[in-house]
């Protein structure tokens, strides 16, 4: 039994086919490739069962994933992060059934582990020595690690407004870290050049085909966590909407293997932020790709896409499963993460907050139906956002003791 | 069947019995407490099969955990963390089976969420309302937000020199925050008289018994991502030493079910830094208790505890086993630290790293073999102890290019 039933890679607009063992970015008309797999062949010998003995891990299913040799897999244990109950919340936004997809919990603290692990690894098979990357913090931090892991060296370009954390984690490995005084599609122009100037091989958001394959396995992990039942609403908070994507193509592999009820898909819904909202913007014009995003700016750091590469595909996912677009307010978001840190013990990112609200706007407006099992895709842990502040708390000397405490309930 | 096997919980000195449906602390002898379980009884009944069906997090053990209602569990998904090969590492060192625990990957970024988990949980069922802790830091941050998620209210009490993230974690939920200006000792002594002052649960490592039982599944977990083999060498960087004990009573507890080899125990390793090493001063002077460590210190701030309240157990444990306690330097904890994210892309924290070097002195000096199966701890993320720090990174401006790189090799 192969370990990959990867067949080959095709264009996501004309179709045109390319081969998955030879180093491919773009098609020729300029769209990104998508990977294909004899799906129907692994139905006939895989079923759910074969999967219970095997690692927590992504790897899990490896058939469904890029990777022809075991020997080229690159791993740090990321993946099978838990589906959360947010029973409290759920209670408050009038949502029986709302689960939060913990994304936090993965080497780097954020889902770009994904990406970065089957994208260095099928990087590392395809015998490639040198990267470039940009990126707005979060994937330049897991692609440099596992980079590191691979013994790949890399080249990451990032906003200088990215979270200074982010920027630290980058420079303790030995990636080459430029910044650039201007957003992402600022770096991505860099990074193109880059990887001319220096034969580097480009792995901007699409413009390498793997890492959506990472990225995918958050939508089979969560049928397998359901027994293999379909949610009802995805959120997702959607800056290239990789992510997305994504996992509307891991639902769509799972009805061809036939794991899941053929008939129905999750309907999907993109959260955006008000101060960068090109996907909510053409969903409500119902164009099937968006504008540039100018003057763009939000709290939510990792979505602050001005322009994603895959927007048109982010769209079809929408409009084929009935599911909509949103943005969100950047003060509000903030609230909400307070509220649910506070009230879930969940210490979500920005982005992860912006869908928790966007769920409870769309339950408000009742396109969220009471009953309905909604899965908020929290994309990373909210710690990697925090800023050192100067708090006012009470500092005691040895010996001492607390005089008082506000009344406890 | 019950959803737990608890029985009773027994004095580690002088084995008198306690109910474990009443608030206890430690014994009237001073000791602490240890929970026992019908383990006799379950063996009949569970088989390690029956697992494989269950959540991958640390309640898929819930037979061997205190909780006697699952409405009482208080989860955020933790647990099940990944055992990752160190095989770069392993070849430098000479340990051809090196692997990293993992405990980065869990809510708060530590094996402290393990603790909260099931001490949070246990206090839910017996109706704590309020609950005070001292703390170096991340224990802290995982109570504060379990007991958030609880509904439960709680003050901790760091000292000033904990990592600032940490305490910007904390002050997140709406935990009452206390700074020391001393060391953990100090935080003790006001949490006690604090916990009498405003009527608290005083849940002080090993003051509160059932924290152990959460640390205890990482032991499971080892076992079970083995396939039930027992490891040679388990090193863990040890500071109140609770994870250490919890990890050798898992063991004795899998032995007991019949799941692994009744005659093989892993050898434990407590490893410390030199600027605070109670353990490896009394291991070294064959005592069965540390003494107080003055002016303790050391860059890996969560095993800065100059007497921890377990410690003969530590040392039990240790000598029961054939194991044995090592310091490592600050200084040289730091180099492995950042060889270890150059070298595997694993970001591990200092404790973490001192276990690794630990490991590296111990294979130097032959104590440890080849060919031996070698378990770290890696207790949490290293992220959580950055500093942002200004560095000296090139910046560009949009449209502008990179100049040069080093040579690619």
């Amino acid at each position: 039994m192969a370990f990959s039933y990867v067949t080959h890679l095709s264009c996501s607009k004309c179709s045109r086919a390319y081969c998955p063992d030879a180093v491919h970015h773009l098609c020729s008309c300029g769209a990104p490739l998508l990977v294909n797999y004899d799906v129907r062949k692994l139905a006939k010998i895989l079923k759910p069962n074969d999967l219970l003995k095997r690692n927590h891990d992504l790897w899990r299913y490896h058939e469904l994933l890029p990777i022809r040799s075991p020997k080229n897999v690159v791993s740090l244990g990321e993946g099978m992060t838990p589906l959360v109950p947010m029973k409290k919340l759920g209670a408050e936004i009038g949502i029986s059934h709302l689960y939060m997809k913990d994304e936090g919990m993965a080497p780097t603290g954020t889902f770009k582990a994904r990406g970065a692990a089957v994208g260095v690894s099928k990087a590392k098979e395809l015998g490639i020595k040198g990267l470039v990357m940009p990126t707005n913090g979060n994937a330049g931090a897991a692609w440099s690690l596992y980079s590191s892991r691979a013994g790949i060296q890399s080249v990451i370009i990032m906003p200088e407004g990215a979270p200074s954390m982010i920027r630290s984690e980058v420079t303790s490995t030995d990636t080459h870290l430029f910044l650039v005084n201007g957003v992402i599609s600022d770096a991505g122009k860099i990074a193109a050049k880059a990887a001319t100037d220096f034969r580097l091989y480009d792995v901007s958001t699409l413009k390498e085909p793997y890492r959506i394959e990472g990225k995918k396995t958050m939508g089979f992990e969560i049928a397998e966590q359901l027994l293999w039942e379909t949610p009802d609403v995805i959120l997702y908070p959607a800056g290239g909407g990789v992510g997305l994507i994504a996992i509307y193509k891991a639902f769509k592999e799972l009805q061809e293997l036939g794991w899941i009820n053929s008939t129905k898909m999750p309907r999907f819904v993109a959260v955006q932020a008000e101060g960068c909202a090109p996907i909510v913007k053409a969903w409500k014009n119902k164009k099937g790709e968006s504008e540039f995003w100018p003057d763009s700016r939000t709290v939510a750091f990792g979505i602050n896409v001005p322009k994603a590469l895959g927007d048109f595909l982010v769209l079809q996912a929408i409009y084929e499963t009935n599911g909509c677009a949103l943005d969100v307010k950047d003060k509000e978001i903030l609230k909400e993460q307070k509220n649910i840190i506070r009230k879930e013990g969940a210490f979500v990112c920005p982005e992860g907050a912006a869908a928790f609200l966007a769920a409870r706007k769309l339950r408000d407006s009742g396109w969220i139906e009471e009953d309905e099992r909604v899965i908020i895709i929290n994309t990373g842990m909210g710690l990697k956002y925090m800023n050192k502040e100067f708090m006012d708390l009470p500092v005691l000397q040895p010996g001492e003791s607390i005089d008082s405490l506000p009344v406890m309930q």
